[in-house]
């Protein structure tokens, strides 16, 4: 086991019950010892459901799975495994995953097609179904409300490489309902030796129709899960679930022209940049948390492009382990971005240094700022491409001799 | 310096001399002590040149300069320097070109259009005017007719952080006269602590029409250096010409229809090739060349994307640079290419060892077979993606400690 992050938070957060959510967890051996890998939450029977799963054109049998039974826009369950991603697995890989959701349906007297699923772990081997129809057998007498102590140990079952557990929550009051948004996550940036995916797991109480539901989802993906970034690379498995259970008691949202839309999208928002953020911070040999912020580009999509370029060079990266005020390969980035840029006027700042100006270093910039701001654990880059009031801001991290480490290891 | 990369060749290439084409070189001191940084090619007054110029947005003010003159057609030098990009310079950096190509005009009495210029080093920083048009002056006196020596010295004037000199050759008889292609290079995959650039420098003696000349260098690039990749990284400097002197005598190719063209685009293209691979071979912190080909794809370009998508993902080069077998990393990258791949008819070798097929890991597959293949220096990875007929072959090189050792180390 890696050591803990050098960026991971002080502490697990203490997350609230989210009413109309049980939680229960298993160790069941599918690949790992002495520690669960099993994770089910089982949600109340009026329960909405959105998604948001990997763009990979080689998805794994639970992303099937669970992208085929998404219309159906109510859910009672959502399971998942870790130790094995049950990708690249064939008929086996979707027979497993059939069999998990029937067996998680017949111990909860609840339709198959209710049932979520998600795996993350190795690619390419078949999961041990015996075990693992065992295992989830047991979770039935583990099931019990949603607590701090629950929210810990689901968010711990659900880890592969990563080294610390990942959970969010919020809180907002809508027409005088408090309602909560707990979210917990796993990912380590992006794979460990085998270990595919990025998986999020977010539930309020609120009631929110699904089609409503998914717009929020969906927006709240694109500001958090797709603006980070550690290696480029995309898993087979990435999948995230919001779950409305309704049981607060509260009206529900059947339209964003709903005056309490803003508000809770805003919470599902925070809790999923919440969790985004701590993928980022686990990134594999990561030791310094980077935000890049683009401005000036042709529209919203350019500017995260071009951040985007920036956060995935190599070069960028390598130069921010060294806290070299390298300023040379951010252009380099901006420049293969392949959008929009006025090289005369680029403006770039490293903190709150301008280090150039209008296609040339800045006279009497300060390197050794630039370089003071680099030695902080979380750093900032800024670049303005004059072109026009496109922006966007996206996070990832530093390139280590950690990553090389972790991932050039042999698998265990 | 560091030291020669393990998959450099046994030695510098004999190089035979081209008709039409004398070398020179110079210690200008711009950056580097105790070796000559400037280089020098003058062509014959007939000569005719094609040129391919880096995508980046943000080119360097020597390509600005050299792009703007290719319409002439014709050239009769090119100039380049090294420990200066040049780039990002702004209007100091274009002065700085335009006096480049006036002071060889000048020494060697023909017009600055026909004067082509490259730059490679530190971008950011204006170049020493004094210096620079010193040392070119005093070009003018090293001048001699391209020998084996003379390509060798040319060829380590214009290194940076290369590790080794970057030189091929071939002839080819046409219709009974013997044609002469030799080239120069230098890039070490892309990269050094701020030197950019992959520069190219080809000659030939043949007689070519410009055009023609363009559209035989423009295929011999998209088939050599656009199929290379060491971290997917593009520099704001990136060049690479073709002059043709017609020394030779031959009669001028002005068409693509001659059926002289084929066998001459075809040694234009081995030598490009050749030049490549040695800069994949330079690769920094490299251990292995790694050629992949992907076939099955929906056209040629489709799989060039797809190959360049496993040849840029850090997860399959730290894999390779750990010899492991770890053919899930392939499937993520396949996926997350963006082109169409039949997941349930994929097929993957590693060597020559069918991995995977129909969607899962072939029964009876050898792990210790293909762990033996990546043990080699030079290794192969194959994928098919079950679509149509699409194919394509790129080159890169692991991902190592070394890459983080040489990138993440403070500019000197």
């Amino acid at each position: 086991m890696s050591a803990v992050s050098p960026l991971a938070p002080a502490s697990f957060p203490e997350l609230p019950p989210v009413a109309g959510v049980q939680l229960a967890t298993f160790e069941a051996g599918l690949r790992y010892q002495n520690r669960a890998d099993l994770m089910l939450a089982l949600v109340d029977d009026a329960t909405t459901v959105a998604g948001v799963f990997t763009t990979s054109l080689c998805p794994s049998a639970p992303v099937d799975w669970s992208r085929s039974i998404l219309q159906r826009g109510t859910a009672r369950a959502i399971v998942c495994n870790s130790g094995n991603a049950n990708a690249f697995t064939g008929k086996a890989g979707a027979t497993s995953a059939e069999l998990t959701a029937k067996t998680i349906a017949a111990a909860f007297d609840i339709e198959p097609t209710s049932v979520h699923l998600a795996s993350t772990g190795v690619i390419g081997e078949t999961l041990p179904d015996d075990r693992l129809v065992g295992g989830l057998e047991n979770l039935a007498n583990q099931l019990a409300p949603a607590t701090a102590a629950g929210w810990e140990a689901a968010a711990n079952a659900i880890r592969t490489t990563d080294t610390f557990a990942k959970g969010a929550s919020a809180t907002v009051d809508l027409d005088g309902t408090a309602i909560t948004v707990v979210g917990i996550a796993k990912g380590s940036g992006m794979i460990a030796p085998d270990m595919a995916t990025m998986l999020g797991f977010v539930f309020t109480d609120a009631a929110v129709a699904p089609n409503v539901l998914q717009t929020m989802l969906s927006g709240a993906a694109t500001a958090s899960y797709n603006r980070i970034t550690v290696d480029s690379d995309t898993s087979t498995s990435d999948s995230v679930w919001l779950f409305a259970t309704g049981a607060s008691g509260a009206a529900p949202i059947t339209s964003v022209d709903d005056q309490r839309y803003g508000p809770l999208a805003e919470a599902v928002s925070a809790v999923n940049l919440d969790l985004a953020h701590q993928i980022v911070r686990d990134g594999e040999g990561a030791t310094k948390f980077v935000e890049i912020t683009v401005s000036g580009a042709e529209h919203d999509e350019a500017a995260s492009a071009i951040a985007l370029s920036i956060a995935n060079s190599p070069l960028v990266k390598t130069a921010l382990a060294a806290e070299d005020a390298n300023w040379g390969r951010i252009v380099m980035a901006v420049g293969k971005a392949g959008q929009r840029a006025n090289r005369d006027a680029l403006k770039i700042w490293i903190g709150d240094e301008l280090v150039a100006d209008q296609g040339v270093q800045v006279r009497g910039y300060s390197e050794d700022r630039a370089t003071e701001h680099l030695k902080n654990d979380e750093v900032k880059i800024s670049v303005d491409v004059g072109i026009a009031d496109g922006t966007a801001t996206v996070w990832t991290c530093d390139l280590t001799h950690g990553y090389i480490e972790i991932n050039a290891g042999y698998r265990s």
